[in-house]
């Protein structure tokens, strides 16, 4: 039978939902059980055990550093939305709006204790080397989230420092959950290094393809209102492609309106758009997708993974180019 | 050559002050080498390097777990900072209250992430039992943050809540860095256990000591104001045994007086120590911290230190049932 990334989504939902997060005491508790029990595609520790079992067919070895990424990526966006002010996350209010700034920034720091406490439930002679790339990929997040704020207060930002920033907030997070699950599956060094290449680059494409969704996306299928981004006036590829091809006047005009808070939204997310499709920027991302998932698929190929192995991460990754959601 | 707490203390300060935390992006590593360079006395962190030297005479090996412990500990109070509201630590502003809440919240998060950087680098044998201890810990400080927060809004808080709370958010850390020392010092599971029995109870009389600090201490010697938790209406050990022993008319007025947010200043805190000392909450106080030492130096005796190491432990754990800072 051939094991589908679906395969693996069924095991680990199914496991991750049966863990019972509430304990006393419940006010700390419970907003972590909420937080974590939201639903969601649980992407990145599903593949964390996809690549374990694909190197190593030791899936179980994969299940608790796997629950670790999950509760890291969720305590990164409880307190994100406490510093971005995001009220609605998943159609729903986020914990601090929920509970309270306080209760979010405690119960933010209490799951990523609680996913150190998962970690330090891997085996023992892979723990040293899982903790390594979970900790310095922490860390790599945290200054990607710093790089975001930096960028509200700037004029402009160049593309260099735009990729940069999405590298470490989204896109090394998807590479470490590869790699960590490399690693539990006994994979040599540059094993773990290709597959680490592969889960960063598909992690770019991601992110692009989050930043035209936002824009361009259908609100049905994408799950969120379309326009978000504009609203806020945040500095997303659109953005700073098109920043970079405008003329000093027309640059002038579109700054004002991309950061006007008193034009009616639909008017404003309108005219940005127009301001978007005419200087080609779809295309340009789409281009700039295409070549990291180029860089994704050489880094593929040069893994030992069998051929249908690799048709399944390659099915993945071109998921990642089209995905409405 | 006798080597006290002192020897200790130079030593680890002169290496933890050599640390550059800076690096890129500078918006979020200078919040964080302003909160690690606020100087104190590092007292968790010595006490781990002097339990590993007095057990294996190998201090070196537990100079990145100290410096985790210190890290881990300074992370506590920037988050702690901003949910207290509170301005000022050590004379100086809170990191939140100069850079801000979200720098707060996510210099915070990175200095968590740090303290677990430095775990990392604890040598291999021990790391396992090194990581698990730091983690158990971590988990508790947050659940005693928790429990702190919860007082607030409660009306009455008994006495058993009232111990179990400092438990959890003072004296369990006390008690994990020194047996994370006897762990690097290759002590046997009954030595690490006795000690950190000690340093728990050391840890309560610790806390004891500052609620009596806060209220009944020497401005210039304690180094902060005193009376902040009257004025805050804190639930502390003096307010909590006072309450006890009112009746049931007594209580109502104290009540309405410590929790006056109109009253002048000196005049509420003349009035709570009044009611405070006729209730003879200082002698309950010490006669607690009394009833913390005695467990700590049964715990101490239980452990195969020599006389000499006992005899230093001893002072230390003295010297906090007196101390006036």
């Amino acid at each position: 039978m051939k094991k589908t990334l679906q395969f693996y989504q069924d095991i680990f939902i199914k496991r991750f939902e049966s863990i019972n997060f509430i304990k006393s005491p419940e006010e700390l508790y419970q907003p972590i059980d909420y937080a974590l029990k939201a639903g969601g595609k649980r992407l990145r520790p599903v593949l964390t055990l996809m690549i374990c079992d694909f190197y190593g067919n030791n899936m179980e070895d994969a299940i608790n550093p796997a629950i670790a990424i999950e509760t890291f990526h969720n305590f990164t966006l409880v307190h994100d939305d406490i510093m971005d002010d995001a009220p609605i996350r998943r159609g729903r209010p986020t914990v601090y709006s929920k509970y309270g700034t306080n209760i979010g920034i405690l119960s933010g720091d209490t799951m990523f204790t609680k996913a150190y406490e998962f970690v330090t439930l891997t085996r023992e002679d892979k723990l040293p080397a899982v903790l390594k790339v979970f900790t310095k990929t922490a860390m790599e997040v945290c200054e990607g989230q710093q790089l975001d704020m930096n960028f509200e207060k700037m004029t402009e930002v160049s593309m260099a420092e735009y990729m940069h920033m999405i590298l470490l907030k989204t896109a090394v997070l998807m590479g470490a959950c590869m790699k960590i699950g490399a690693i539990l599956g006994n994979a040599t060094q540059e094993e773990c290094d290709a597959i680490y290449q592969f889960g960063e680059h598909t992690g770019m494409v991601f992110q692009l393809q989050d930043d035209l969704l936002d824009t361009f996306g259908d609100e049905q299928t994408f799950g969120k209102r379309i326009g978000g981004d504009i609203i806020d006036s945040k500095k997303t590829y659109l953005y700073v492609n098109t920043m970079s091809k405008l003329s000093d006047a027309e640059r002038m005009e579109f700054q004002k309106l991309y950061n006007n808070k008193t034009i009616a939204e639909t008017e404003k997310i309108n005219k940005v758009k127009e301001v978007f499709i005419n200087s080609n920027v779809i295309s340009d991302c789409k281009s700039e997708m295409h070549k990291h998932h180029e860089l994704a698929m050489a880094a593929l190929n040069k893994s030992n993974l069998n051929a249908e192995q690799k048709a399944v991460l390659q099915e993945f990754a071109e998921s990642m180019l089209v995905r409405g959601f």
